[in-house]
């Protein structure tokens, strides 16, 4: 997963991208970077981490110009290495471009192959440099149409932003698989746009979400002002469902569906799927923070079961942590969770996470509740069990990794030594989904969308539950990685 | 504030604790320090920002021996630099001292005049260094002595552990105004001793909580063991209420109580007295995270009114941020709580937080949750009217700048421009604490002690809300800061 | 200019690279960096600044396998960035290649333009890339051949060190402009071949000379031993003289002869082509140190007026210094240069540098000299007056900036506010480069080169001095920095 | 060793202060501070390693007013740690003070027991803080009043700059055992006093040497202008040689004597005491740079063997390297000093260094020149053997590991495989500094002296080389180290 960003006409543009960058950082904090042009030249910085600690004052002075683009990764393909940071920025034949991509291309390493074989060299691990290849060697002249021809060649999920001299490009990919917002933000009598992946952006810096960027569409800015088009062949859309579980922040609204209405909705029909039985008393509802808490809320509403802080966050946990030589036992879980004893001491709690995939963690947390006095423990799933790996932009562990695929609840149950497991059913996702899409159409005073009540799961992208995987998956996929001979 | 940490006969004494301290990091992020002893000599390293930043593995290993004492530092006496940070460790006519204070002495500019015309020279800004210096003037023969010998001149707050090369010592003052706690931590066979602001280091490391030291407490541990006394004169009690309202982490027992089973009961509380009016359709109960939302939940399971996460935290928030030249309004506000407007928009918002100070920060809540589109906003303050500052070791403004002294309710709600203001009554708070404290002795099955349903405020430390001072305040302590005529 | 580093067959190769660049370091200190291979990839680290503030042991670490290639870096072509430090190393279709390169092309702007039309993608400035992407497109199959394709498209001036998985393959170019050595580490039974732009690298890891890389050869090592072949036209030689002058360490040999017996030398001619007029008495020769003190003694040596150190060079200057606001006088050169008045007190002062570039240095030094009470000052270069820009890996300014362009000695000397100015003539520097090669092969009992006594100039660069250039300069040279429109 | 400084009445104090560090950083790299004051406050700032590292703009611009001490400290009493730094500013009962200290004091145990034993603490390890406790104990009422009382108590060398809010302070002990000169700085019709351990820190910052601090000399600075005062019994003069045979930077002036001239007057006196035999064909004169480099240019002149770079110094040295775990022979020597083969393969080489403490080095490079082809090596020493440890300031071995205490000239030459070995006598260092007295006394036109031509050795001291210790020196001396039982 990723977050890309983009500011056309802004006179502190690359200071406005770091802020933007600030406010998607829950999306990736292994790289960030900025490009910006001054309509002469491209300038781009870089850094390891987290936007706030890499970027000094000095490195956005040097980022000149009224346009930049900018990008947080959470490494997918290619390894953790400033050189796989984004914006890739570089020079071809007609001048420089630097892109920015959340997604993953299914068919990079044929291309890549391809490419060599011309004569191409990689300097990066990422599937993004591919694009730019493609687009440097193409015939086509606007940097726009060298970009549609490059996108066509390729294969995967991609909402991107893309920079030249002239111009700020947006596009999503034909299935909309990756999130992208268009919005604008006013100074006096100045309007200028924005890109995000996700609108929470924009209310840091001031700017107000326009609308959704479509499937398949292209966005170019330029001194001309806006165009939109639609360059690609037309195909079912596939929205990744995993956004609304667990990646977009709670505040966003993702293909015009608040995140928050949903993961509370996920929660009561949690709470329908999966009651806990023999009445309701001593039992409380307990989030696994900070994910799990609007599922838990849900939970709660609609189970009556009350709500409760029974683990609390620590505010202070960094990267790396000096552990005494005799272990403590789950010293990691320990230092980012706090059992808050008082809650759970005697009670029957209904633990709410957004989903589980490896199933660590999840025992870990059982095993601290039970410590802390809890009398049972009742792992609720607030999504179905991830039994695929992902192909479009989500790091996820192989298929033997995924504890769903070894365990089914009965034994998960004896693994994570819980009383009992649910997890909610892909059809109730869907449903939670689709149902928050009306409301919120309603909400809008607009027509409801014609979305059958209890619908097939068409529109959206579910491989990660289902195994159906909306965009081909080479065969030779599950060797992506590492791709790059040269380490650097 | 601060926080003090003390571990004996632990054969890695000094990452134990660094774990401790990163526990009570919330009790102050200025400074934080460790000191050991092996045995024969004192060895200390202090660093400015959090523990886990400053502490590298190598400092830890030179900290040598297995007994440790450590702190981390709220600014209160003092200026914030490297030499306030502690704990303070010197050298003495027979031999060394490190000492590790959280509290404040009342009297302390007047020993410091007594002792400097005595020849005594101040490396530090801090109150604590008077203690020292008493302590090395001491006529007593053993370190324990010495401390009551220096304790005994001093007028004030203090919960502190010392450590010289042979103990480790740890004193509560008479009215014990500052928490501490005693553990024990098992390995094997052995059993250590554990001294801690809170009983949220002990979690960590694996310790369990013996009790609370008691007020006017000194305890001492050595190679023969560990012994308690009662060397000063007896005092009414006075714990700090405000522990209970915002200091202590809501996982924490002080004195014997849940805080966080009090911050429930005072958001109930604060339903009763401050209900919202005109029936409860379309209202929402929204805390101010992270401080606010134990009462939140008690606010809402009181009055009916659903909880909702209206105001998201942000995770990626440190100590600087580029901001553009062209300012953006409210950007601090705006960087660390995002509005959630799917679930604000449109609704009667009752904002609960934990206190009020400066009402700064409060406005520009209020501002925020109207521009999501709420249509009314009621903020609700778990707590009385903050109108006096303390002496006693927390860091707070002078009573010019508490708002609550110069706006009543009315004013205030003009000034944060919400609909309602309702602060809880300090009958209430005291009630509340009483309360829980009962129910708590309950719960463990002993007798209830005896406190009246409707009490007198005895036994607490009210004087940020009441301005009675359960101990003296000199006349010049409003010039207590920046005591220090050298500035390194 | 820059210094290249490569070893075949030691266990700690990265370890032995990173010494051999620190003895390397008076050829660039603005980038440093090692690439290695282990057989099955390549692995590189390049930093900014000095190899040993930069490098830390973890990064060696990382470098594995048992060949390994370095680079520090003069910024020449390119700009002051990491992208355009080297060793490059990128991906081609059938492998990775490694490549650091001492010297500049002079070809490789049309190169570049015509490689991007190609779809070529540049990701640094330098023109060294334009060889990595002419040996990805080569049809040749072994990585020499393709090398060698690759070098038959430029021009220009190289010495340079290229690592495949593989191979270790070391090229100078035909005319041999910059040096390069060829040595060996003994260990135990094991011998193991090193590459060098000076022998100045083999003394501290122990390696031995074994004779120059020729003008035109290329080296190949691999697990198969070594190989020498001549694959370019042949060309007549045009080494670089101000290697001889300024560039190489003193203890260095190049192609043969000992760098500081030269600059001896060229002080021995400077004494008899500009003696101090009026006698000696009171004179004294001064040198600016270090790059002066050869050709000082060698002056005294010949005049017999007595060497003194009338300057003491500072250990301790660094990058920034922060000056005052009230401006002090000739501060840069007073940080680095302290006058010795007791030295230079009433003396006529012969002031020996080894060149003089744009002037402004030596005026504070004269300057300096004046008014720690010298009688006289007389300025002697110990080298032609230097009017020509270098095309050929030397940053140099513009034919404006160089003050021999627009003042002869006379003018110089008022420029300075010398008494006198002298250069040594140009066939006097050949002389002496000469003379030095005849000691030298008769010091080693071989026969002597038929070296005419007073000879042509051939056989040397001497372009900066003459404007008589070696290897074609294209039209739009001068413009060739600032090549990449993407600033990152 | 350490540097000190002081500047009254610049407005950018601080700032002229960091450059007179600067000039002074080869006394001490250990450490270094500033304390500045506007007139009603001190401030201070103290860093590890180099001043140009340590300090930033930021740094000097919260070091505010127009006065201003600094120290550089080359660890002697104390160990290597910030608090050790100095200078020391305390607060005491009447205001601040802040103390810069060259030299050691021999009582300062005793005392410090005696400060304890009445309440003391102390803070540092340094025996400066001794004088500090004894400035705030004194009942005298001005400050220069107090520091005259305490420095009464003190036994040893000192040459002190101290700070008050209103004065600047200056004193050299009685003895004059350590360097102190008085200059001045004009900007416009401003005159600015400046003190130094050396005239070196003057010419950077455009001051002018006005003359030596005399032996127990002490002089006030503050807004009534500047006073001088002897306040102590007066002692003979015990000025430390080694100060003119290393210590001092070759361009300095201590006492009125060129250091340079001094040690050229050394090499001439070497060459006639120690000669080297069998007549001087193929002789050179080398000298270990570059301390050696004045002497070896005096045995020249003297000798008539030329003077030759044998030997360079790599300016590239820092603090740690990385070296390879295979040991590289003689490494440390190697990465400093650069053997020039062409300069001494075939010679008799004269190695000129100004002393030999442990010899270790000296036997490295002895094998290192042979190695370079040297057919003879003969060590000649610019000073006598140094045989007795420094009490006075000077971080020397003890007696046992000073190897001209085991060895005599010909054991010597045995352990460093040298062909011969010579030692300059005492009375010939006397002689060459005393003639140099004249020398200059004649230069400045006043009268000469009395010294005789070959005199006693009265007036300086000569400890490290005789034993005679001219301040007398307390039984515990040689356990002075570590006195600080806490370590931080």
């Amino acid at each position: 997963m990723c977050g890309v960003f983009g500011i056309w006409g802004h006179s502190e543009a690359a200071n406005i991208a770091y802020l933007g960058l600030h406010a998607l950082q829950h999306r990736g904090q292994e790289s960030a970077g900025i490009a910006s042009t001054d309509g002469e030249r491209l300038y781009a910085h870089r850094v390891m981490g987290l936007v706030q600690a890499g970027f000094q004052q000095e490195d956005l002075r040097q980022l000149r110009g009224e346009a930049a683009i900018g990008h947080v990764r959470y490494s997918t393909a290619g390894s953790s290495h400033l050189r796989n940071a984004q914006p890739l920025a570089v020079d071809y034949a007609h001048g420089s471009i630097a892109l920015a991509h959340n997604g993953n291309l299914t068919n990079h390493e044929a291309l890549r192959t391809e490419l060599e074989a011309k004569g191409s060299i990689f300097q990066s691990g990422t599937d993004t440099e591919t694009i730019v290849h493609c687009f440097a060697r193409s015939h086509e002249s606007t940097a726009e149409d060298r970009l549609v021809d490059a996108l066509r060649k390729v294969e995967g999920a991609y909402s991107l932003v893309a920079l030249t001299e002239k111009k700020l490009i947006a596009v999503r990919d034909p299935v909309g698989n990756r999130p992208l917002v268009l919005g604008t933000l006013t100074k006096g009598d100045r309007t200028m746009t924005v890109i995000a992946s996700e609108p929470t952006s924009f209310d840091l810096i001031g700017a107000e979400l326009v609308r959704d960027v479509a499937p398949g569409e292209m966005i170019v800015v330029d001194s001309a002002g806006i165009r939109s088009s639609f360059p690609f062949e037309a195909r079912p859309r596939a929205m990744c469902l995993f956004e609304y579980v667990y990646f977009a922040r709670p505040d966003a609204m993702v293909d015009g569906i608040s995140v928050y209405n949903v993961r509370k909705a996920l929660g009561r029909k949690l709470a329908q799927e999966h009651p806990i039985a023999d009445g309701e008393e001593e039992a409380i509802v307990v989030p696994v923070p900070d994910s799990g808490v609007p599922s838990a809320i849900g939970y709660a509403e609609a189970s009556g079961v009350p709500f409760q802080v029974g683990l609390i966050r620590s505010h202070y946990v960094g990267r790396t942590f000096i552990e005494p030589q005799e272990t403590i036992r789950d010293f990691g879980v320990r230092l980012k969770l706090h059992p808050n004893r008082a809650a759970l001491e005697g009670r029957r709690v209904v633990v709410v996470d957004d989903s589980i995939v490896r199933g660590t963690t999840s025992r870990k947390i059982v095993k601290m509740i039970r410590e802390a006095g809890a009398r049972e423990v009742h792992f609720r799933v607030a999504s179905p069990p991830t039994k695929w790996p992902c192909f479009y932009g989500i790091a996820t562990p192989t298929r033997q990794e995924l504890i769903a695929n070894t365990h089914n609840e009965s034994a998960l149950a004896d693994y994570l030594a819980a009383d009992s497991v649910g997890y909610l059913s892909l059809p109730s996702l869907v449903d939670a989904v689709r149902g928050e899409e009306r409301n919120e159409q309603a909400r809008r005073g607009g027509p409801t969308s014609d979305v059958p009540e209890t619908a097939s799961l068409r529109g959206f992208c579910h491989a990660c539950f289902s195994g159906e995987y909306p965009i081909p998956i080479p065969r030779a996929a599950g060797d992506r990685h590492g791709l790059l001979k040269t380490i650097a």
